[in-house]
């Protein structure tokens, strides 16, 4: 029997025959995730472990046949981290989705890696509770890997990004063995914070297969604001002003006219005031009743003394979903126009304008649609480049503003990433974030952790092979 | 020349020779911190650079004459973690004492290691903003040891700790190579969370050298509650009802009978109602106005419902302050019974009045008086032991209280540290928490940064000797 024969027949005998799959035809829906630009090969197997012993039993056998193993959750990842390479094992964590515990008295849940994110918002939500995270793909993507990229999403001004909600993990290491990462108590400081560095860590050092995460009180229903602007730099100078002057509003989102155009089109109604705007903000507030009134209230004083055609805000919650809507369809409204694909960039708050400015700049040069729609709040930004799919000439004009782009918020003194994640667009980019001494910290944590770079191999970083 | 007196050489030719202290009277104050059950030793040297290039120097030349160097801030820390070891270098970082930028736009600083807690929260103040984390040695404590220990504080039930401060690092590493981590925007993923694996890392991984903080809209004066009960029961059943009913208090902290009659007799006035009262606790809201207004009449409300004997609620600033004082004031107050040592256990915030219960039963079964204060919102508690300071046998018995504490602690489902570090008198306890899987991990991420066990040989765990 070959190795890989050998090594499908252990997978078998620990997960089931219905637990490994190898059919080409049922396995290429797991070869790649939902960045178009990151390559993927094809795995040997996709497998599907039902509890932490098969997950364990998998992590061994791969090991012993030095087959790498590519972490999994849904497959909503915009950065290719979860991408096959060619005769991996994608290791699927869908089928470890219970919610173990939820436990309102110490406001914490433990879940496993594969619940689905709203499954869990909607699961305490029953107990008063609420979970932050909410990336855009939040109705099915998975807590694991939520986990995996450090997620984030709308929530992030007022509420920190998923590490800020995870108190403890279990991994499954190299060699297969068990370990607990944190604790149940808010604080802790017993050692090194081996949590916060397996989250955000690709499915590059072991496979979490437990989080126990910390749960908010459920905020009040949302007052929503929008205000339009004549220009990039009004509306720029209104996101400074509101850091500035102190306010938290539980949302700051912005859309660029490209943005607004495309979505108007696709929702056949008008989202700004009529005629052309440069910029819309759209802000929320979840403090409730008069708190909420005077945070939006400040925010539209901002907004009218720094120029905005219109500022309006709402306590009718349909209203407010509506707007919120027009902000998240930003993406399939610009596929009337092409394929797209996201960037994903954080800049200081003071530099949005500049931003938004350098990415229409881009567009005109050449000659492609970039919409740049994101989380104000935080300087994170997606600038959305759409491309004729059926040409790979203009994939490649779309990679290059793809990194004009990154380059740019560099010199902002931005990050490549703000919440995507790495994976396996922007290896480059991210050496040239973090320059040799970074990298070669990054080498050494990963071999010290995955001496024989099991772990999904090239996603963040390409490692030396393991010295024998 | 000695291999030390050729070290000695190459330290007063970087830092000059008043950089360098190698007087047994002079050094002696560098020896230890403030743990007085934590071991020291003799260091070789003390030195003091004052520049990120003197740090560097002093670094390589340790690493090449095979010196460990212990990285000492203020040496306010509870835990021995600042403790020489015989022929160390005690690298202090007090000189590197510059606030080098405040952007209130971005809301954030950048600061040098050995500024003072206090004197970073009174200039950005100044721009309206605030930094958290508030140690109660925050008038003296500098910002580095609050980095390497991950320092909390009562900011931290609303706030968080230290590291949810910090947005990127500089540190020198082993090899004397200057590492950033991090970034000075909100949100980032780029790479492995570098900045959060230093933080808490007790000065074992490297020199932190600047450090970019995230800060916060300064509050609003708060508005402060005091209530008694007849119980540790009925206050940890308040303290739990507050986090169930969804509330975030600024501050909630809670003292027991011993520290409340300690106090009493300290500042010799009443602090509770007259006659006896179990557990006092004290709730801070920061909202302003009605909303403060709003939150203490809710906690207030539980603890009436909960059978408080008296609960009263203002919003004078100065008695505000006063019922702090009494709170931070356990310390000093005990010393009139004498000397003492302070624990640091964090349980699961339902199980606070069961560590209060045991540690009445440990203060009677070992006759040592035992008071508990603590961080009551977090589960924090500080169980302080007071023991004569002349017998060593009483000390022994309050070593072995301290143990029972932790032992206790860890069954409730707790951590053996909440916030003070583990340092030289707790390894064993780490070894405990963590298991076997989770101290090889620390000891495979310590190789990997600091092979030669240059920094803080034996704090926080022993590390094999390297191989050469």
């Amino acid at each position: 029997m070959t190795a890989q024969g050998q090594l499908l027949t252990e997978l078998r005998a620990a997960l089931g025959g219905a637990g490994v799959l190898t059919d080409p035809d049922v396995t290429a829906s797991y070869r790649r995730d939902m960045m178009a630009l990151a390559p993927h090969g094809e795995p040997l197997a996709v497998v599907l472990p039902a509890d932490v012993a098969q997950v364990r039993a998998v992590v061994r056998a791969c090991a012993r046949a030095g087959v790498p193993i590519v972490p999994r959750g849904a497959g909503s990842g915009l950065s290719g981290a979860a991408n096959a390479v060619d005769g991996c094992v994608v290791l699927v964590t869908t089928k470890l989705n219970a919610i173990e515990e939820i436990d309102p008295d110490n406001r914490l849940a433990v879940v496993q890696p594969g619940v689905v994110n709203l499954d869990l918002r909607t699961a305490v939500e029953k107990h008063g509770l609420f979970f932050p995270p909410d990336p855009s793909s939040y109705d099915w993507c998975t807590i694991g890997g939520n986990l995996a990229t450090n997620a984030g999403g709308l929530c992030c001004v007022k509420y920190g990004v998923t590490t800020d909600s995870v108190l403890g993990l279990e991994v499954v290491l190299a060699d297969g063995e068990l370990l607990r990462t944190g604790r149940r108590t808010v604080k802790g400081v017993a050692g090194y914070d081996l949590t916060k560095l397996f989250v955000g860590s690709e499915g590059t050092l072991g496979v979490i297969t437990q989080a126990t995460l910390a749960l908010r009180p459920l905020p009040q229903a949302p007052a929503t604001l929008v205000a339009a602007f004549g220009s990039v730099e009004a509306a720029g100078a209104a996101v400074s002003a509101v850091v500035r002057e102190g306010l938290v509003p539980s949302l700051l989102e912005i859309m660029d006219s490209a943005s607004v155009e495309a979505v108007e089109a696709y929702l056949d109604t008008e989202v700004g005031p009529p005629g052309e705007c440069a910029a819309l903000l759209l802000a929320q507030s979840d403090s409730g009743g008069a708190v909420a009134e005077r945070e939006l209230a400040a925010i539209e004083r901002i907004c009218a003394d720094l120029g905005a055609s219109m500022a309006y805000t709402t306590t009718d919650l349909a209203e407010g979903r509506m707007l919120l809507h027009a902000r998240r369809v930003v993406g399939p409204a610009l596929e009337a126009y092409g394929a797209w694909l996201t960037d994903d960039v954080c800049v200081p708050r003071t530099r949005i304008a500049e931003l938004l400015g350098e990415c229409r700049r881009i567009s005109e040069r050449h000659g492609l649609r970039i919409a740049v729609a994101g989380h104000a709040g935080d300087g994170n930004m997606h600038p959305v480049i759409v491309y004729d799919p059926t040409s790979a000439a203009e994939l490649a004009v779309a990679r290059t503003a793809f990194d004009e782009i990154l380059a740019f918020a560099l010199a902002l003194g931005g990050t490549i990433t703000g919440e995507h994640g790495v994976g396996r667009i922007k290896q480059d980019w991210l050496a040239r974030e973090l320059g040799p001494t970074g990298m070669r910290v990054h080498r050494a944590l990963k071999a010290a952790l995955d001496p024989a770079n099991l772990f999904n191999p090239g996603a963040m970083f390409t490692s030396p092979p393991p010295r024998d």
